[in-house]
């Protein structure tokens, strides 16, 4: 193979300074995740094709990685099929598996699962890649990590004020500062369709309400006007748009407007009392926002989504909302569910982007030990052990080449202190010890040598 | 969907309990790895069909996960292929992507493609799922953990002794006891196979050997004789495999033996130059083994391989060896490299088995609140933000439910801690502080209240 070979698109190679900077955004996000209660779960990379198909909408179903059946039995292949160009029916014939196309299914068929084995309310985390076959773009891959926590069977406003602590809380950790927790509630967005006199039209009046950021107003006017929304509505939906002020002033505001409208009053009703549970933010904004209408298939209340800090150009970094019929997909009715997802790729190009990652982080290698000799290196093995007994990550140099290009190792390898150990340091009964950081040479004595003094 | 959901055969869903244990051996693993100074790297989960195809052998192609490309592209399908019954050929018409098989052939690719990146010796740590489409059974499953260390761009005795220094540390640290790490040399097996008169066939020679442990000399004899090896051979090796002694009087007779064989001697002497870097071992045993012969086709000079304690019926827990040709796979020669690989879903039947989790594995949750009513839960949520702060994993209990039943949660949660703030501690300014170890209750006062008093 004389060709330089590659992964497929849309993947990635992790180097270490990758592996190290991704692990510190996952660590932290479960760490906060353990202290609002959250506990780790894990579910296959594979699932039944009959658990996630239909799931996910007609593009999750084209977007989905299947599995081919092995050996013998993609013998069964639906040839008729595939000449009558019916391709899920002739996919469906090879494959009876799919990668997880996200953390959410997975959960809802774990719960209705093991429901025996579980208390509830059961909170969960779940940190596992989900794999999609989209056109890969800037911050968008076929396999990229998910970050969600979800709580199932109970309804309360303390646990979505503590939905929105949580996120505050990491944003927090990271140093991300500015993120905004933008949030709505699915009922109030009802109660507007009712009130423009289209209740069965929540999509298409969501979907141009949702531009108009990009748009303004008038774009929006214009775009609701073609698909048949009358003067009469856009006139009222006016000043639904131009909401101002503070988040309480401005449900106050959205109250006398839909006063007649008891499922948005319901809503406006159900975020104060979310807000009552919500001490202030660390460091990012909270904000009510009405044009906020995602996943309005499965969302049935408070809605939430985080745009990252408005100097990085870059899709949302945080998202979630209720839901509450999730797992009567896989048969279990009533069962209430609440969760939150963190994009780690997307954070993390955030963080790099803002330079917010700790230098700490560079450091992957404590000490490295150059070697001089196999004799002077045997000397060495029991003060290395103790070294790497007292927590220090040990790089032995494993060959006696020239000094130079050892010291070119240890000074790429980045780490605080350098040993050296020959001819000189062998009569002596000591060992050398340089400090990368200020250049200092420091000779110790091997009977009296404490490798806790090189850790600080 | 009226059918209770299930997962496809021989994968897992992993509870928050095995999640909690599976990550304990994993931090343990990953700590000793990096000490060892070995850097963390990722791979993608899909590799293209052609770095992988090929390189496990007729039984790693057959036991390959293909991913089945995404929408048109199936009807590239070769149907010709398949009515021919060459289902190779038909399964890489619809599929240009398979599950990585193992973390090794991953590396090689990764080192090949990105060697002007890193810098040499370099050493790498991996631990990621692998897929095998293998008939599943007891500790062994479609879907599994490798974690794999290691080395490549260099050639040391020194490297080899931090190998089983460090399946030694990790086992120590895990509190196992009594493992046992088996060394060999593939040139003494090769200069074994010369000195019988059958320098060719060492496969046939190994695999026979390898059965000494289970069908005795006797057997092994027979096999051998049945596959031609003739009387003057078998003759030859009869002292060879009752060598006994230490390591060091087994290789001194195995010299005197082998002494006409330079391969052997070199073999020998290598194991030698291995053991002057090995202190003494913490926890395991230590055992030169004649009859080690894995991994054949691609190991080319040390072999390991570890038994865990002999109380416990199980197969090997962690293997690895030396090998000097498995970038060349893709086109990149003299790159020597030395790895190995603890079996992580063994290794925690082990621990399991012979009850090593350490019990603080049960403690998920520190505190659980809980739930008098919203009014009273209100008053708490800055208190329970301190907790947070100081490191506590609290669950707040979300609605309010009947004592009973909540209590029942907070004594399911293994909580060390439950708050109770009802009307009597609002009254108060008070919290009481249940301590779940002891039965005792603590009255704190709200103003006083300091969180890492609680962290002990």
């Amino acid at each position: 193979m004389a060709q330089k070979p590659s992964i497929p698109k849309g993947t990635r190679d992790f180097l270490p300074a990758d592996v190290a900077r991704r692990s510190y955004v996952i660590n932290t996000i479960k760490t906060h995740f353990e202290r609002y209660g959250f506990l780790p779960i894990e579910t296959p990379s594979m699932e039944k094709s009959a658990s996630l198909l239909g799931k996910y909408g007609e593009e999750g179903d084209r977007l989905m990685f299947h599995v081919l059946n092995s050996g013998e039995k993609v013998k069964k292949a639906d040839i008729a099929a595939l000449s009558e160009n019916k391709l899920g029916r002739f996919t469906q014939s090879i494959s009876e598996k799919a990668l997880r196309y996200d953390l959410t299914v997975p959960f809802a068929r774990f719960v209705v699962q093991h429901q025996n084995e579980l208390s509830f309310p059961f909170k969960r985390y779940q940190v596992q890649s989900v794999w999609r076959a989209d056109r890969p773009q800037r911050g968008r891959f076929q396999e990229f990590t998910q970050c969600d926590a979800d709580v199932v069977g109970a309804v309360s406003p303390v646990l979505e004020a503590e939905c929105i602590q949580l996120f505050d809380a990491v944003f927090h950790s990271l140093h991300l500062k500015d993120a905004t927790i933008r949030i709505n509630h699915r009922s109030i967005l009802s109660g507007i369709a009712t009130y423009l006199g289209a209740p069965d039209r929540i999509t298409d009046f969501t979907v141009a309400l949702d531009k108009l950021d990009k748009i303004g107003a008038a774009g929006v006017f214009d775009e609701l006007k073609q698909k048949g929304f009358g003067e009469d509505a856009l006139k009222k939906l006016n000043p639904l748009i131009a909401l101002s002020g503070s988040i309480d002033e401005q449900l106050d505001s959205l109250e006398s407007l839909l006063s007649a409208q008891p499922l948005a009053i319901e809503g406006i009703a159900h975020l104060r009392d979310v807000l009552r549970f919500l001490p202030s933010l660390h460091v990012s904004n909270l904000a009510f926002d009405l044009t906020l209408a995602r996943g309005l298939n499965y969302y049935t209340g408070i809605i939430f989504e985080v745009a990252p800090p408005k100097t990085v150009a870059m899709g949302s970094i945080g998202a979630g909302g209720r839901y509450d019929d999730l797992t009567a997909l896989f048969g279990l009715k009533d069962m209430h569910g609440l969760g939150i997802s963190f994009g780690l790729d997307r954070l993390c190009m955030v963080l790099e982007e803002l330079d917010l990652y700790p230098t700490t982080l560079q450091q992957t290698v404590d000490v490295v030990v150059l070697h001089f000799g196999d004799a002077y290196m045997q000397d060495l093995i029991p003060y290395i052990e103790k070294c790497r007994a007292a927590g220090l990550r040990v790089m032995t140099y494993p060959t006696n080449h020239k000094l130079k290009k050892q010291m070119q190792f240890a000074n790429q390898s980045n780490a605080p202190w350098v040993f050296f150990y020959g001819e000189e340091e062998q009569k002596e009964g000591v060992l050398s010890v340089k400090n990368m950081r200020n250049g200092a040479t420091n000779i110790i004595t091997l009977d009296a040598f404490d490798a806790t003094v090189l850790s600080t």
